[in-house]
């Protein structure tokens, strides 16, 4: 059999799982839009058997066969063609799905499932004991997860290469220590500071509707595509593809929490560009797909910050706040708005929290993730040694348990490992746009015209267009020709922070 | 193997078809409601895949199996035991995939999905050639459907079977060759009274927030449960339903058409009531499917015009009416309102027709979908066919196909043989209705202190309760004591428009 004829079939049989999971994504997506509460049973059941005919698909033969057959046509100096980049990727996932076994799969769904209940329920009635048992049960089931999927130096690598394929255990600890350092040195001078925003301005009541239509228009100016997406409401704001021509963003809204909408409409927007960026003719191939997690939050981060955040941006979107929010905000200059979306203070939820701060939200969770892995934290200590950290890292004391160690989904959803990629991507959010800031003429003239354009076609052309082809190291040399460096971040924080709070 | 074990798999084996089909109804919603314009390439290729899926394990061996192998276990005086009518469903439902081939399959999944999406656009432009092309391959694929089913007397009633599977063509020719001439008779009758209501109220401008709540507050009152449901909107109202708990309706709203909304409205919850009575326990199983399209367009005509165009129901929706629109109604007194929503008049559209010249629409499309399905008619002189029979049937002139024969969706999504059961939804509904009438005392009272609970729990019990135990004549014969007769329905409009036209 000719290996065009081969490779066909393997495109075929893998653009069926892909819209397979597309199929799972409208249902999740409508799951946290518009379903109504008592149908929560029966999606459940929809959703567990979409998984289970994609993972049948996955851990076939057939594809194994179909796999194997085509080795021997992989050019062995070729690593960047699309058939080599898919033939990677497909094999990495074949490979990855075949290392668990079913029970384990299925305990790991049962499980977390369950948790992802009782974890709400002990956010709610701030009960740690509740949960405790089930996270005890879920490190047990990640470690055992991390050895099926084998590693050379630390478990922990066996869990990051799931979110974030190029990194180890090592590199995070080489960036996260200083990077903490510098973060905590920072956030002590801005403390010190005698300049305080007015950040009471954006706990004005303003209407949900004022806001929606802001919130659109915002998503608009910076680029998303309507006609190939939406913005829907929920709980907690996310995006999701639901087809090459189908982005779906999230956001929501609050009277009196202006601020909390918009940005999470930048932030998801920018994973909206990214998505709606990757090359739709490949979709159904990992030349379609996101880099990473890491990289996918450089992009929402990028969006959210480097330009949301940014005083040339809001000289554009001045005029067009004031004319939405008519008789709100009359008083409020420009400039003491910038301040005010720019307000920077330790605080107790890394959700809220701002640009300084939110690192060393993750560098906490980065270090007890690693300990409850290794076993050198024991579950029943983690509130303590959550508020020890909380008391280090951010000099602040935490509280209760529900503003503590509880405020995340991630852990009782199974997800440990994942943290780690949001301080990546602001990290590499501030390597890229450093670059694009040395690439593009007067960006910031652009932005002052609402010309967000430029950008998004610089990071379509430096980024997106390459789907999964380069990992995320070597994509960050080829875009910034250097490799990942925190001082970009640092170098930024201190600026932009310097200026605003006269440091 | 015991017969429970057997029965227990094949349980297991339907209820994963039917979990599917629920998927592919979430995606159907949700194209119908909020997709985004250019998404319906892909959407077709994910309903394509679920139907396929679908299809293949409707149509497999081991179903085969399971169906043979219980044979024998069918008490043969027993047809109405959940066992049996299961068994008997399932055995129909095999029979019929086992005669389309995987391949007509998916090429009729996916032409209908962009059909629909080229009529939306046929209409909104009023160009009928846009659809054309389209509608010419779906009636040769209907076409070929008919023959892999197979029939006897006609092709269209190969068609029928699947929508309402105790009817044939040749019965519906008896019934509406008699009940068109009755029909247009009353409808000549109405045009020579003096009496004329006055619907220029209808059009006056209601905000669509208004007209929303309004619409939710009437779905409620009648019995609609919102736990497990929803309202949304879309271009043409349809309801679905993607599992036990989650039945969606949808509506539409245009500022100065305030009665579109409304019955629009009333019809789906009709729709709506009879998918939430379905019995939830036997969820995945014909007994908790519905009868035939027949008899749930019954129950949706009937709280649409029954109940909804009543006068003991304005009563009591009146005074709400009056708040909710403050300042618009002041002047307009119950019974010109009454008289306002029971105005009869030939007019273009099927679905804003009123309950005398309805069924006229309908024997008009009967007509020309049977001649279409047997070559008598080309598509193109579909518009002048469609044309000359509103004139024959209603006496009035289309102007523009929009208005004509591009204003319906069924037959851009593949569905002919559909139509006929929009009158014998009304001619059932109006057998039930009297007979409700008879066995519950003073409904109307009951309606006009919005107990219209009486109403929903006789329905219940009588019809809803049954799934698909009984086909639609003999569900007719056991709720009414009497076989179909379309006498109830022109008695009916008879008696309603004597009094309001002075006839």
């Amino acid at each position: 059999m000719p290996t065009t004829k081969l490779y066909n079939e393997l495109l075929t049989y893998m653009k069926e799982i892909t819209t397979l999971s597309t199929c799972a994504s409208t249902l999740g997506w409508d799951q946290r839009t518009y379903m109504p509460f008592r149908a929560a049973d029966h999606r459940a059941d929809q959703l567990a058997l979409l998984s289970r005919l994609i993972h049948q698909k996955l851990t076939s033969p057939v594809l194994g066969d179909l796999l194997h057959n085509l080795e021997s046509s992989v050019d062995p100096t070729d690593s960047t063609s699309d058939f080599a980049v898919n033939l990677r990727e497909w094999k990495r996932l074949y490979f990855r799905s075949q290392k668990l076994p079913v029970d384990f799969v299925e305990e790991f769904s049962k499980t977390t499932a369950q948790a992802e209940m009782q974890w709400m329920l002990a956010r709610k009635e701030n009960r740690f004991n509740l949960f405790k048992p089930w996270l005890e049960k879920i490190v047990t089931l990640v470690q055992q997860q991390a050895s099926y999927y084998g590693y050379t130096d630390h478990p922990y690598d066996a869990l990051l290469d799931e979110y974030e394929p190029a990194m180890t255990t090592k590199q995070l600890k080489a960036i996260f220590t200083p990077l903490t350092q510098e973060l905590t040195n920072l956030m002590e001078k801005i403390l010190g500071s005698n300049f305080q925003p007015n950040i009471s301005i954006l706990k004005r009541s303003c209407s949900i509707i004022a806001q929606k239509e802001f919130c659109e228009l915002l998503s608009t100016f910076i680029g998303f595509d309507f006609s190939r997406g939406r913005l829907d409401i929920s709980t907690h704001p996310f995006t999701t593809q639901l087809g090459p021509m189908d982005i779906r963003l999230t956001t929501r809204y609050q009277e009196t929490d202006l601020a909390d909408s918009i940005f999470s409409t930048l932030h998801e927007t920018g994973h909206g560009i990214y998505e709606q960026g990757l090359p739709s003719l490949y979709f159904g191939t990992p030349m379609a797909e996101a880099v990473s997690l890491g990289i996918h939050e450089s992009q929402s981060r990028l969006w959210e910050n480097f330009v949301g955040r940014r005083l040339s941006s809001w000289k554009f979107f001045y005029p067009y706040f004031q004319k939405q929010f008519k008789n709100i905000f009359e008083d409020v200059s420009l400039e003491e708005l910038y301040f005010a979306i720019n307000y920077s203070h330790p605080s107790l939820i890394r959700t809220e929290s701002d640009e300084v701060t939110y690192n060393l939200h993750i560098a906490l969770r980065f270090e007890l993730e690693e300990m409850m892995i290794t076993g050198q934290l024991k579950i029943a200590d983690l509130p303590e040694a959550w508020n020890a950290g909380m008391k280090k890292y951010l000099k602040i004391t935490v509280p209760s348990d529900t503003l503590g160690c509880l405020q995340d989904m991630h852990w009782g959803g199974g997800a440990l490992g994942y943290f780690p990629t949001y301080t990546l991507g602001n990290l590499f959010a501030a390597q890229f746009f450093h670059t694009a800031q040395q690439e593009i003429s007067n960006l910031d003239q652009a932005f002052e015209t609402g010309k967000f354009n430029v950008l998004k076609q610089w990071l379509n052309e430096k980024i997106h267009v390459h789907g999964k082809r380069y990992n995320s190291n070597t994509l960050c040399q080829l875009v910034t020709q250097k490799p990942l460096d925190r001082s970009f971040l640092i170098n930024y924080l201190k600026e932009k922070y310097s200026l605003i709070y006269h440091l």
